[in-house]
């Protein structure tokens, strides 16, 4: 690993959470996890590449549905254990379609969560039914 | 808590991380953790309550610098496991005095993080040496 990376500090699971940023807006698009072979890759590919913890696999953003993230930067916080990634993201972040995953919002006094996102895909065009 | 958070996905440990946005430029400021209390005062008060946990209590962010956060908007993700909250920060984010915790930069081929960061404060005027 890059040695400008070697100070993070990992969680017990060795990952760390990664914001990932619209590098033109400053829209946040998601989170997700990061082990260092995720930062390694991403270093190396300039896409962005992640941790499954429920897949418990290595999985490249976008590898299904081409809607890849190409990096612009990458930072860090103060107490280097969160990582904030500036991309420029192909298509939609989120795999319901979603250009950002964060296309929920609290409405006081509502019954559910407000969808406020734009949506750029349907997702069963991109992934097929299930 | 409020009926529309109530389907939020906390982890083994009841917790939730919360990234802060500001709510007029985008520019992400900090992540933390919160868990169903945190989110209840910060309805409730409208400031960003979140949960230590190396110190394994609530806080409200700037109990001790007065930076506090007034919220705007609180959305979540696809997954329901992220909090992304907008607010107007009151004086900086970060306790090592800049606007946002992200103000280390990877550079690629230097030895160590970059300071990109705007420094606001001088730490030991607000918080006092030690």
């Amino acid at each position: 690993m890059d040695t400008q990376l070697a100070g993070l500090k990992f969680d017990e699971h060795g990952l760390i959470p990664a914001i990932v940023q619209d590098a033109g807006t400053g829209q946040v698009l998601m989170m997700a996890w990061m082990n260092s072979q995720a930062i390694e890759l991403t270093l190396a590919t300039g896409k962005t590449h992640f941790y499954s913890r429920s897949r418990k696999k290595m999985w490249l953003k976008g590898e299904s549905s081409g809607h890849t993230q190409t990096v612009h930067s990458i930072r860090t916080d103060c107490d280097k254990d969160v990582l904030l990634i500036g991309v420029t993201q192909h298509g939609a972040a989120c795999h319901d379609g979603y250009y950002s995953c964060f296309y929920r919002q609290h409405a006081a006094g509502e019954a559910d969560w407000k969808n406020v996102g734009d949506l750029v895909f349907q997702p069963e065009t991109v992934y097929g039914k299930t």
